[in-house]
């Protein structure tokens, strides 16, 4: 990608992620945090708890990256083999560590918790490295140095490796001559298939300069584009302005952003405020947009319903509508938009009735039937969708579809 | 692990997984498909858009795996690059394939959509391939034999890949030996911190045959212990069992299934049914719960109460205790339990009212604190949660407490 910029190789380690039991995060956290120091990542590998497999993973980053990041593989329990392995690279021998035991009694106590001989054992590490404290959690970080390369070994608790990335970041700032930073910027657009924006985009691209490179992220329902480039500010705005330009016409947000933050910020911008009737997206609508900061701003609420009598008790739908022409039918969807709108006082509001699947599918209304209704200001639109895939890849596209269609609504 | 079970290596390609914008799923369905059938994944190697780099992870792979799986670097757009790496080791030439061509076609007109030239270059193949059709997209699968070894090469959207894994697991049984099967059992406990487990669990992990191993993986709330071996059914089965016996205080689960599906099956087998009414958790314990199929025979519905409106306009709540006590506070929470069973009809509720942060935290109710309280049969009980971290992670824990919480109460 870039000659200038640092190399970072990952190291992630656990039989649970290799088993596809658990998604690993820690390795996009760790690509995030380091990115925009200059750091270009080279491989992710994953291995299990197996010594002979992280010794060959972990000499193989070292091989081909100035630092490596190691996740997993710490911890109170006996699948915990790491630290052994990075003894047997960098040598050393465990000693006792009270700064390290200080803070697992900490932590222990913060969580009510007696401290045991297992995790009392974590408070031996190598003399070998140099301990940066978790605050976050019991297991030590262990960061060695040999010759012009770095090795830090962080937890597998997503929760105590994002914590502790800062300061990681900040000593391998210390370290490492600054890279040539890498730019980016995002686009979302929507209403154009790739292909058919990759064609339009043909003549941007091949104008580019080898040290910019444009990308493609296709989601369920917009696609976001993002340049990269390690030219200067100069020519990456020049570059950025000219792609704005091109993609007009389906520009969702100039920046990254997910759906829910576009229109939490559209709301805030309008002053307006919205609500949500959820049957087949089950909450998920709901969960987006406060998933976001500030959601309580323009978010009043919404209504889950699941069951028919909620539909009528809580949004007053008509129940001989929903005898009639059934949950999953324009009326129903209709009458639940306006409910919600009369239900919480929100001026916009977002619904969904659909089939989700695996079960309730007819010849009629097959699996990945929804439809959607929004309500702006007492004024209700509707549409019918058709979604592939299983159960969550129509919940998901539902609740998509159902935010980009409040959006669109309340900017034109 | 198992040196007669087959092994498997994954090649991740995609610059937006390694610089962290989207997180790679496909290695993790990729393991649970090969799983069952007695293969072992050696090492999951994740890389840019780079020739360079996917041509060397591919080698390794090959190199230290029977069958090796890439995932991404296939589509219509400039930056995948996959196939012309796979044809400079595999060799062969560029063919036009008609049945690929129908089949994009065929995908193009299912979605409302004009065949455009970028596209239409999906249906070159490499003659040196046999070619499995993608069901579920337009970029074709492609699969080589070299002596012993495969390599199979599948797109990088999730749901096609997913779709498609079944069909590439029958192809491989047929082309390769089945390995010594891999038996899993997971136990579900909570109460117990891991490392007061792994104490307790020490004798028995070290009675264990070297076939067998044990593995602790510990969610937000409570532990999953995994037992994984290649010993017979017998002995396998006598290990379980004694598993069982030494966490029988703690067993929330016998199997593996998420707290949700826990919740959904308990429901069922006593006749029960639920309703939420959520202000901090803001819809996801509702998504949560009908993320899982068959949710509709026990969830009603719900209410996210995010506005003190929507908590007394539809959960009932008074708006003197709110301005009283706050809306974080014991009497809302138990008030938002019984509405939230009084709205709905159900017989059992759950209802969380906490400061999810960034914002919003004071002295007495920092960030993270969370009042939850759930309704069975009328009767409320109600409980304080102090839960670290940032956003995120107070709604995700929040979520599997207000979940494990009824779980219990039901159970008892």
């Amino acid at each position: 990608m870039n000659k200038n910029s640092r190399r970072l190789a990952t190291v992630v380690i656990g039989d649970e992620i290799l088993l596809g039991q658990v998604t690993d995060t820690n390795s996009g956290a760790i690509a995030r945090a380091f990115g925009p120091e200059g750091w270009t990542v080279t491989t992710v590998r994953t291995v299990g708890d197996d010594p002979a497999a992280i010794r060959a993973a972990i000499i193989a980053a070292l091989d081909e990256a100035d630092m490596v990041v190691t996740t997993g593989g710490l911890g109170p329990t006996k699948d915990d083999i790491t630290r052994d392995v990075l003894m047997s690279i960098f040598g050393g021998m465990l000693r006792h560590d009270p700064e390290v035991e200080a803070n697992i009694r900490r932590v222990f106590s913060l969580r009510g918790l007696d401290l045991n001989r297992l995790t009392a054992a974590q408070a031996m590490v190598p003399d070998s490295c140099t301990v940066i404290p978790n605050r976050f959690g019991t297991a030590p970080i262990m960061w060695w140095d040999r010759g012009d390369k770095s090795l830090v070994s962080m937890p597998g608790v997503p929760f105590e490796t994002e914590g502790m990335l800062p300061e990681v970041v900040d000593k391998a700032r210390e370290r490492f001559m600054p890279g040539a930073a890498v730019r980016h910027h995002s686009l979302i657009v929507s209403g154009i298939t790739e292909s058919t924006l990759a064609e339009l985009l043909e003549p941007f691209e091949e104008a580019l300069n080898p040290d910019t490179h444009l990308a493609y992220l296709p989601n369920a329902g917009y696609i976001r584009l993002r340049l990269d480039s390690t030219a200067g500010e100069e020519t990456f705005d020049a570059n950025v302005n000219d792609l704005r330009v091109r993609v007009s016409d389906f520009l969702l947000y100039d920046g990254d952003a997910t759906p829910a933050r576009i229109l939490i910020d559209r709301l805030l911008e309008r002053g307006l405020t919205a609500a949500t009737a959820e049957s087949c997206t089950g909450g998920n609508i709901a969960h987006r947009i406060t998933s976001e900061s500030g959601a309580s701003e323009v978010f009043l609420g919404g209504v889950v319903s699941y069951a028919n009598e909620v539909k009528s008790g809580l949004l007053g739908v008509d129940l001989s509508d929903i005898e009639r022409f059934g949950a999953v039918s324009q009326t129903v969807v209709e009458q639940m938009a306006a409910g919600a709108c009369r239900a919480t006082g929100a001026r916009c509001s977002m619904a969904t009735s659909g089939v989700a699947g695996p079960g309730g599918g007819t010849p009629d209304k097959p699996v990945g039937t929804v439809w959607m209704a929004w309500c702006v200001d007492g004024k209700v639109t509707s549409r019918l969708f058709r979604l592939p895939g299983n159960r969550a890849r129509v919940i998901d596209r539902a609740t998509t579809e159902a935010i980009l269609g409040l959006i669109r609504l309340i900017t034109n």
